[in-house]
């Protein structure tokens, strides 16, 4: 099975001019528009040169304006999304091995891929590796004999 | 391999009692800090007998409040949870067919189990199948002998 995903390998990777992002000067009230727009929870920042700086979720937004008793909504517009994003997070090379993202994809929702130079490639989802194993899982059985190595008693 | 994930089913279900969930009658206010403490971006809403009602995200607590020109923060402790939670999603019951659990989660990151009465029994993640996904890709060549039925050429 890990073959016949790894045949599908370059469908995975959803190019970066695919994927929304925000760029690290931008402010919290921005970046928040942005997620809500696109419903997603979480999503890169990029520098001005298109390089892979963090990410930034609504969460973290969230609780950077979260006071003792309540919310600083004010703050949203002071705020850079710089001085908030998580920097550390796993990045991948691409060629990947397909093996360390599936792993990956446990703990993180999509695994950020990037060249040697830091320039941003794209990213590798949960949901384009499930459609993936639908699809396999459908042609396994016309394709390939299966027999148990060993029979359990 | 869709024989070995039915083995691990059972596994897969995160029971209601370990899933963070928000009250119909709450005010966004609650909802959102709830969200944001257990860094999730929807989760399930239920009634006051926990029977399952809807899904709430911070992308629609955010768009709730969003005006013509601005977000009205003052808003957040004014409207209810049931206002603007999605009622409009797959609910399966238990026990569930894991392929059309797996076709779901193509486009849900998790999907709703509950009972014939609407009581919330748990979700079924993405996370989960990717683990068990992880551990049969594993299991499976040390155990089964596969052969190609027609070679190609």
């Amino acid at each position: 099975m890990a073959k016949m995903l790894l045949e599908n390998q370059e469908s995975f990777l959803i190019p970066a001019e695919r994927v929304a992002h925000i760029q690290m000067t931008n402010r919290l009230d921005h970046a928040l528009l942005v997620l809500t727009k696109i419903g997603y929870n979480v999503i890169p920042v990029l520098d001005t040169e298109y390089k892979l700086r963090g990410l930034i979720s609504m969460p973290m937004i969230i609780d950077a304006i979260t006071g003792i008793e309540n919310l600083n909504f004010d703050k949203l517009g002071d705020i850079r999304v710089e001085e908030v994003m998580q920097t550390d997070f796993p990045v991948i090379d691409n060629p990947y091995e397909l093996e360390e993202v599936l792993h990956l994809l446990v703990r993180y929702s999509f695994v950020c891929v990037a060249s040697d130079d830091g320039s941003f490639t794209g990213i590798v989802t949960r949901s384009e590796i499930l459609k993936a194993t639908n699809r396999i899982a459908h042609e396994f059985e016309n394709k390939y004999e299966v027999k148990r190595k060993i029979e359990c008693v």
